[in-house]
């Protein structure tokens, strides 16, 4: 059967009904409804994700879906905002199939599922180019307790989570796949599906907004994103780079050629919580991180000066110019 | 000066920041806080439009950039919804200049202030292919009082704002300038206007709410949309083809040519209000409409059954099937 066939209002009941959330009247209406709970402020954010820019045309269907709502569920996290739900406008090229539709509809349930995060509402148009896919999340947080970039004080113990550099890495090992020779299968795998399959700290959203005086979202390079959240806050950073946390499989790959570590912390994709905690709530932070599963490591403090943040070697330091990475 | 020489940021900070609503902490976050009116509910809508499919190349960037958001707008105010912000996802094609995106940022500010919708954030990355937008917009009504597509009854009057077909006909006349040489020049100018500018219904919004029992927008086509309304709600309609509103232009195009009709009556692109309203509301619904400077046409009625909606001509009737109309 000719995909041609499927009118929209078909393809709409068909792949994405069975995901609405109970806003979303069924996709059958032109909107979305939604109750926000009461003494809350929405925290709203849109990402897009292009083929061949964000993500390449080999990935699979569900993993285009996983990524396109992760990012987004990222951004919320690093706000402290628990997900209430998202809209995705999706601009599907020439030729696209049933059978790529039904399994980025799949991948798109099992992702809205994990992030707790229902489908709200969406449009799908045709692409005059590339798949184009858009989406809006959008989040809760108490009233007035959103967590800003610009509040970084200066004394604040700067953290991170998870591991940096993986997917930057698992990018660089798909398109030059004769690098990564000497890396072992299980670093390689390790690498790849990082870059992937990006995990939204949402489990991290309370703990969050309970502890840092600034957070963002690590997507554009950890020295990069470092250097926007304090030059907005007015202040620098000093960071050993000794204690910025490495997987095994990175650490593998820059013990067989060092200049691997500034990729590691220039290149994109991370999608880890970037903050800066007050000394006082160091502790209790990093406890509550790891009880919801999620390794949090200090890396260094947040001190006065309009400089580039240093990151500290054995024995040397590097200061690395900001937008050292962008997709745009 | 190279486009290519401006980083996201300062494309944001330059062109879009001073859009931007109370919320969106000046666009220099990763997301925008939204605080809703208490005791009201959310709705959101997401709309896409790729160049080519929903405007045509040589539109201006202002025209293009007050249809991204002037069909969203439209969106909220069929749901009884007043606009209180929305999101830009914008991927812009190889070779955008400076003074295109200057020209859609001025744009997309004035349709914001006449349509009181501010700007709260955003995201801007490079398209393989055509330009691509999609804005996600967020409305506000009381608590329980969002406007469905599902609940028109039998004996409601079918009511219709503005006037139909106008866009459609302003389309075909882009397209086959020759077709058009019996009209006057007003009229053309008139019909490729209102391809142009849709004015989406905002000011009918608390109208519509205490009024309507079902409503949506007209955006597939009136005779399509009326179709999909009915059918949702479980019920048929009875139109007198004569009642509906037409503009002098589109009177005059369809004298010279009278199955024009049809395709003012199918084409795509009016959003107008389309809504079932109780006999008993009739009187004060037309009155206040009027009052915001918006003609509302009683076009017909909801009537018991399952059939397409009739049309009735003076010697003929006419049912158009459902999907004669979609961009997809």
């Amino acid at each position: 059967m000719s995909s041609h066939r499927l009118t929209e209002s078909e393809l709409i009941a068909r792949f994405f009904a069975p995901l609405a959330g109970e806003g979303a009247l069924g996709l059958k209406d032109d909107a979305a409804s939604f109750s926000p709970e009461p003494g809350h402020d929405l925290v709203l954010t849109t990402d897009a994700l292009v083929e061949s820019v964000h993500f390449l045309p080999e990935d699979s269907p569900a993993s285009i879906a996983r990524k396109a709502l992760g990012v987004n569920v990222s951004d919320l996290a690093a706000k402290g905002a628990e997900p209430a739900g998202f809209l995705l406008s999706l601009a599907l090229p020439e030729g696209w199939t049933e059978e790529w539709l039904a399994q980025f509809a799949e991948g798109l349930g099992e992702a809205s599922r994990d992030f707790v995060c229902p489908l709200l509402g969406g449009d799908t148009v045709k692409a005059m180019g590339a798949l184009t896919l858009s989406v809006t999340a959008i989040g809760q947080v108490p009233m007035g307790r959103i967590v800003r970039r610009t509040n970084a004080e200066i004394g604040d113990v700067i953290c991170v989570s998870g591991t940096i550099g993986d997917a930057a890495l698992g990018l660089r090992l798909r398109k030059d796949p004769a690098w990564s020779e000497s890396l072992s299968r299980e670093a390689k795998a390790h690498l790849a599906d990082r870059y992937l399959h990006p995990q939204p700290r949402h489990r991290l959203a309370r703990i969050v907004r309970d502890h840092a005086h600034a957070a963002m979202d690590v997507s554009d390079g950890l020295a990069g994103d470092l250097a926007k959240m304090m030059r907005v806050s007015g202040v620098s950073a000093d960071i050993e780079a000794e204690s910025v946390p490495l997987s095994p499989a990175a650490r593998e790959a820059i013990k067989a050629d060092p200049s691997l570590f500034d990729l590691a912390l220039t290149g994109g994709d991370d999608y880890e919580i970037l903050c800066t905690v007050p000394e006082k709530k160091l502790d209790s932070f990093l406890k509550e991180a790891d009880s919801v599963g999620v390794m949090m490591s200090a890396i260094g403090r947040v001190v006065q000066g309009r400089e580039t943040p240093v990151f500290r070697m054995k024995n040397s330091e590097r200061r690395y110019n900001a937008g050292s990475f962008s997709h745009f």
